[in-house]
């Protein structure tokens, strides 16, 4: 049985996350991917440098072709880039009652360049956040999304604030291991790894998207955490330089 | 060595063909997408319900990130849309030079509907596909571009109009064995298949997805032609359902 994951996210066109990173991820973990575009954008493995978004009207038509036609095991939802967008993204949702959802609120790109406008911030935790089972965010996100600046403060707050699990992850800090955080109504629980040499493009939508597809296998949210983890580590430990800017997670 | 192969598409949100399938081929064979997104259609595993194409000035500023910092090995060619995005893309293969290119003819969705006009066929056959090794239309998409009906005047028509190789692909006959033909200035080759039970969304972009990665392994012409046949044949046998309509390869 091979789960199908609904992915709504950016396109990347260099390939190293969006929705390459999503298809890949859930295609090596053993689901198949649907995947609606939020939006093109302008980037290589070096630096972001521009996108947009698309109609709402598409993504309506788009949503509804597939609705019709597919069962949905688990949902990721990556980049959003507008309320518009967030809105259409909740009305869908409503259309999926019981199916997981896991949300990386992305707020800008790896290599820099800013995706989202941080106002973004606030509906994406008002309005989108109760909906999905956990968020994924790094702690800078968790920062901005929070308003809180420590990871159990803003851990606590995520988890108030959406009725949800938060897994914060320690990716763009700089101590020696890796701590990664899941935080639930019922507590914390904490994961380490070793850091890896390099700088990683599309590590968080592939996290995302391996919990997801595990959630579709039909994994508990605790364990879909902690093996979507332990299959990211070992993507970044094969990751590959395709051009000459940041590594790649070999999803395989 | 992971060849990086830059892909120039449309996008199918049921991921049984287009970006999709060119993303799981590619990676499958040991290589890795760039994707230039020509358009978004509206689909499923169905039928083809509309499409919307994109902006000619993000589609060069796409292609400007990716080519200044990624070498590409191959480029495989799936659906144009426009005359735009054909002229588009001929400038884009002049900064190119030397680099093998594959043309998927796409002028019909497999499940359906016309995904571009008859218009186009003309300046494909006269402006894209001399600039591409090898064109891989089925039948019907051969007898649309060259004008003639047999499959040999076919071939020899597209031989002579492009200066290049064509695949032509009987997958969309009736006979108990799928025959698929080589036309080069050298003569003919053709290769025999079993013909599988079902129908298959994406079968094309699989094969001519295959058959670029292979190119960018360094595989000749004709061996990376016989190899990528073989392998999709590998991923038609694996196929499965993932809504109510056709099939998809399980390209793995």
């Amino acid at each position: 049985m091979k789960p199908n994951i609904l992915v709504i996210a950016g396109h990347d066109p260099s390939g190293g996350a969006g929705i390459h990173a999503d298809i890949e991820a859930i295609r090596a973990l053993g689901g198949f991917a649907s995947t609606l575009i939020t939006g093109l954008t302008v980037q290589n493995s070096q630096n972001v440098r521009g996108f947009q978004l698309t109609d709402i009207a598409l993504l309506e038509q788009q949503a509804d072709a597939l609705l019709e036609d597919v069962d949905y095991q688990a949902v990721k939802i990556g980049m959003t880039g507008s309320v518009a967008i967030i809105e259409f993204i909740v009305r869908l949702l409503d259309r999926l009652p019981g199916v997981p959802v896991v949300l990386d609120p992305v707020l800008a790109a790896e290599a820099g360049g800013s995706l989202t406008s941080e106002s973004l911030a606030d509906i994406m935790l008002s309005q989108l956040a109760p909906r999905c089972e956990v968020m994924t965010p790094n702690l800078p996100e968790a920062q901005t999304l929070s308003g809180k600046t420590g990871v159990q403060d803003c851990g606590q707050a995520l988890v108030t604030a959406s009725g949800q699990a938060a897994l914060i992850t320690g990716t763009h800090d700089d101590t020696e291991l890796v701590t990664n955080h899941l935080f639930t109504a019922a507590g914390e629980q904490t994961w380490q790894w070793e850091r890896l040499p390099h700088s990683y493009h599309g590590s968080g939508c592939t996290l995302a998207s391996s919990i997801a597809c595990l959630r579709g296998h039909g994994e508990s949210l605790p364990n879909a955490v902690a093996d979507g983890q332990a299959h990211v580590d070992h993507f970044l430990r094969n990751a590959f330089r395709p051009g000459n800017g940041q590594h790649v997670p070999d999803r395989r």
